[in-house]
């Protein structure tokens, strides 16, 4: 096995964050889930950003937020993602590349706008997100090039990505090759909501192809649907590489 | 003369602030004068952004920057500037119509794409500009409408219109129709490079047009060509009306 070109290669939604303040009443009119992330459709999406205030722009997506902040430290990255051809996407292009990102995946000729994320910020400082995921629609198995993914020494999925069918082709054929190059899999959760959505999903994916899963408390318990933190540790008996990191309190094992 | 609709109308560029954080030695290296602004073409605003950090988009524009702020302090004001009907030029209208500034000029079908401002900040916390004026290059008089103009209170205006021919046109007629309304005009000098441009022009525009001055003290002794603030008070001696605001001392007159 040669040695990996990249520290890590993410695959994830590629999204500009549309950040903006917002009272506590603007989440309740609007029926958002508090602190959690929302996905919605361009019709909803627009009804609501037209009630927003002014907002700043700034490239995000989980995954991706992840991939900047290791760049930004030094490290050698890699990032999958989709984005059209568009004013945001080349903007979204810019500012991973500007990082020395390595970000190849050519952008949409056709079909929605780049995806963006609805971040209402409410003065607690709690964010509660609203996502349109665009272009990011049609991450699927296409986008993942298993010579790329041999390149990475772990491969870090994002949960939200399992939102989408054809995402999850990609994750499983980005998962295969990492694992038949002897390279790590990483996921995380994304969210509690998002773990509801997909739980049988996820603990499969968990007991079989996760090398390192990254979840905070309320995730990790929806995930085996226990109240307790210490309750969860059993389920990770057979796959001691497993590392599971607690919110605020470090990587448990 | 019934009363005025808005206490201030503005007329402007219309920019998309693009900022982010560069060191000393970048602003050496492109040769901009520090802490001014720098107009480019497209071809030399692309090959600098391929050079800048990761950013974040704020919709800004000197005079939009000063409407927005009457806007959110609750005063009732209008804006006047141009964009395209690209996706930054939705974010720009989002952001100025979220604050209900009344913003009605229709956005351009064709030419260049909303401009943009890359704003530079060193680490001594100053804004080193380089503007692309995209589709405010042609701002011109049929974007000004006299019967709207008659409708502010005061009509406010960006001394950076006059890098642009057909805005000084836009210029003129606007002050012609607040003159003709019994209303006042107001104009910011923008910045000392701006003031070395069009010197004479401006000394014309204050001693005929101008009720109410913005400008700090490099701008106004570089207008009139003075080193100290002192020797400026003189030229206002047969224009009582105009105010003079000097940066961070408050109206001197």
């Amino acid at each position: 096995m040669s040695d990996p070109d990249f520290a890590v290669l993410g695959i994830g939604n590629a999204l500009v964050d549309v950040i903006s303040s917002v009272d506590d009443e603007f989440i309740t009119a609007h029926d958002f889930p508090r602190g959690a992330t929302t996905m919605v459709d361009l019709e909803r999406a627009e009804a609501v950003y037209a009630d927003l205030p002014p907002a700043q722009e700034i490239s995000g997506g989980s995954c991706a937020n992840t991939i900047a902040g290791l760049a930004s430290f030094g490290a050698t990255v890699a990032f999958v993602g989709r984005v059209r051809d568009d004013q945001l996407g080349k903007v979204y292009t810019h500012d991973l590349r500007s990082l020395d990102v390595h970000f190849d995946v050519a952008p949409a000729t056709t079909g929605p706008a780049t995806g963006r994320c609805l971040v209402m910020v409410t003065p607690d400082a709690q964010r509660t997100q609203c996502t349109y995921l665009g272009a990011s629609t049609f991450i699927g198995p296409d986008d993942v090039d298993p010579a790329l993914v041999a390149r990475g020494a772990v491969t870090y999925l994002e949960g939200y990505l399992w939102d989408q069918p054809p995402a999850k082709d990609a994750i499983r054929k980005a998962a295969a090759a990492a694992s038949s190059a002897n390279r790590l899999v990483a996921l995380t959760l994304s969210d509690p909501f998002c773990v509801d959505r997909h739980r049988e999903e996820f603990r499969d994916l968990v007991a079989d192809e996760i090398d390192v899963l990254f979840a905070n408390e309320a995730e990790i318990c929806s995930l085996y649907e226990v109240d307790d933190f210490d309750a969860v540790i059993s389920h990770f008996g057979a796959r001691p590489a497993v590392s599971l990191a607690k919110l605020a309190e470090g990587v448990v094992r």
